[in-house]
């Protein structure tokens, strides 16, 4: 491992598993019995319990958003770009929970747990899941860990909408709400998208209508293939040109393959995009169980608070006092600028008070996990001020103590 | 059938089957030996054949571009809305001819064609054809009709490409070049997008690596995601929340099941825009061949005539005097406007003549097919004029003779 990446980390960081036996009842009316989470934690919690955040993760995310599993692990958590000593989440001055959801499939319960009523996995019977149900199972975390109230609920993507849900839900139990590269709810292309991903899935024969696990197969291709749309709607076409560099042969930027410079006239890969695609999709199909998949992106889908408000979603921020920063990125054209400036609009209506951070860069949706200056540098100067504010009770705690 | 559809359209036409003795080379250095193009013909070629027009189709299209081929028929051809009596390619004015492309699957020599080599049919062995390979084709379909100079050559998208490649490799060959929503090559998320589409077909386990036809299956799963992948594609963003309508329920406007108005929580369609795309994709699987659509994307990925001018693809147009109408749709994402103008500013650089239509529509990239009235007019307008000068050059030809 990189020892200066270990140093500018959390470390290495030890998961825990926590069971809840209380039974959860879900939107869909169903209940879950009882489930376990999975959680990371980095920092110390203060005194008073007023600098705990909570990270909530998208959709291939997890549990280990920052640090290290062990000596030998190549990569750190998924969101060590923000997560760390001295980074935006600063670890020195947070206590940072991350959590896999439910229905995920890093440990969690998910489809790929045992049903405790037939011995076997959940498989395609693991109840669909929606973004208020986790945040109600993240508000019972939060009342296992004794944090009354979180300094900051922080995600992007589908993780910006746990928090516009935890905004809604527990209007009293956050002080700030930090929402990336997220959308008040999908629009008719991401359900389209979502909706062919799902049937690359469930149309692969090793599927067997979810309960591949007992048939000793699994819907790697399937998956792969809905990764790679997935992957292309993460990447802005701009970024993609970059990745693949300039191919001299030809002008185009994108990659053919420059081993040969030639084009094959065949249905092997070309160009280097392809090539690329195709390995990301593999090797995320390799580590993600495919019923997770399709859980969560019908949890996307189904996202849609204003519901309950006859539409208007201004309504659902009517109760509460947390401020709000809402940040999107120029290129990403899955939840593009306009869908976070309808947060704004929504909010300003709602009268609440909020900023906004409209971030260049060609990083497509993807940009909210990568290491883009302004970015990092406006959520640094966000939350160091809600870092004092934390600071500042906590010593108020102290002289009262 | 409607009968003023059919007495507004260039009424029931008959395709004819050209057959084609001569081998012909291709781009990939395999030989076609010989070869059948299907076409039609709207309209009457004039006394100097200058009137003749060239419609070139896209990855879907066919020789069947207007009218009706019998009463009972209910859709006219698929441009019907540009082309017919009094439309913009005007039927009265020019002698319009559209023809399957080799490697299609509408009667045109392709992959469901019988091999002479092995009776049966070629499959996969179809050699993958370039534009190029069409438009040389195309150039023997005029000679056989006796056209020395198309009065103007026309396509949309991938119809587009073949115009340029027409006033690349034969410049003295067309009086005016008409490329609607093209683009001078793909981008790096187009050819993504063609990649995913071309692995849902390769990975349907009934594919058999391209000799379905032997096996009598057919990888309909496989075709039917590509054409979903590339519906969404050909779609904008906000035509698709106009298509579905406005839901009442939950104020989303684009379509969740107005039938309950309820979610599923389980994997069947809830919201309009899934059961239509699986509608559009497997109506489209019924009539397409998977191993053309294959052979297509290629087609398309492989397109970029700047690399035989160092990249520079203004050096491309330096032949010849043909005139330019270049038109974008501005909310098309597969070949957005910023295309269109890298082609208008190469033609420029190459002091090439040309007029550039950017059409405000909703329509996506699909909006080239619809009956948007500033398009039409503008087309309209552009080819009344070419029609002057076919009828100016014939009267002379007459006074002469």
């Amino acid at each position: 491992m990189n020892q200066s990446a270990l140093k500018d980390s959390v470390g290495i960081v030890q998961p825990q598993c926590i069971h809840f036996d209380e039974a959860l009842p879900l939107r869909s009316g169903k209940i879950i019995d009882s489930y376990d989470l999975m959680i990371e934690t980095y920092g110390e919690l203060n005194a008073d319990k007023s600098n705990a955040v909570l990270i909530c993760h998208a959709l291939s995310g997890d549990h280990h958003a920052a640090g290290f599993h062990s000596e030998e692990d190549e990569k750190p958590g998924w969101w060590d770009n923000c997560i760390g000593p001295g980074k935006a989440i600063d670890s020195n001055k947070f206590f940072i929970v991350c959590l896999n959801n439910l229905g995920g499939c890093a440990g969690s319960t998910g489809p790929t747990s045992i049903n405790p009523a037939n011995g076997k996995p959940f498989g395609p019977d693991f109840p669909i899941v929606t973004v208020r149900d986790w945040v109600n199972s993240q508000a019972r975390l939060a009342d296992y860990l004794g944090i009354e109230q979180w300094a900051a609920v922080i995600g992007g993507s589908l993780g910006g909408m746990q928090v516009l849900r935890w905004a809604i839900s527990y209007p009293e139990r956050l002080r700030h709400a930090i929402v990336i590269a997220a959308a008040p709810k999908l629009s008719a292309q991401n359900i389209a998208f979502n909706e062919v991903a799902r049937q690359s899935i469930t149309s692969d024969p090793d599927f067997h209508q979810g309960h591949y696990y007992e048939h000793g197969t699994y819907p790697k291709k399937g998956l792969t293939l809905a990764r790679m749309i997935g992957h292309i709607t993460y990447l802005s076409d701009s970024a993609m040109r970059e990745r693949f560099g300039k191919d001299s042969l030809t002008g185009r930027n994108f990659g053919r393959d420059l081993s040969t410079g030639k084009l094959n006239f065949g249905f092997d890969a070309d160009f280097q995009v392809e090539s690329y695609l195709q390995y990301k999709g593999e090797s995320f199909s390799n580590k993600f169980d495919a019923n997770t998949y399709l859980l969560i992106t019908k949890t996307l889908d189904y996202f849609d608070p204003s519901v309950d408000y006859e539409g208007d979603l201004s309504k659902a921020f009517l109760q509460g006092n947390c401020k709000f920063l809402v940040v999107s990125f120029s290129s990403d054209w899955r939840f593009p600028p306009e869908r976070s400036r309808e947060i704004v609009d929504t909010l300003l209506k709602a009268k609440r008070q909020v900023s906004y951070l409209e971030v260049e860069s060609d990083g497509g949706h993807d940009a909210f996990l990568l290491p883009v200056p302004r970015y990092l540098e406006g959520l640094s100067a966000y939350l160091s001020v809600v870092a004092n504010e934390s600071a500042n009770s906590s010593e108020k705690s102290d002289h009262a103590s």
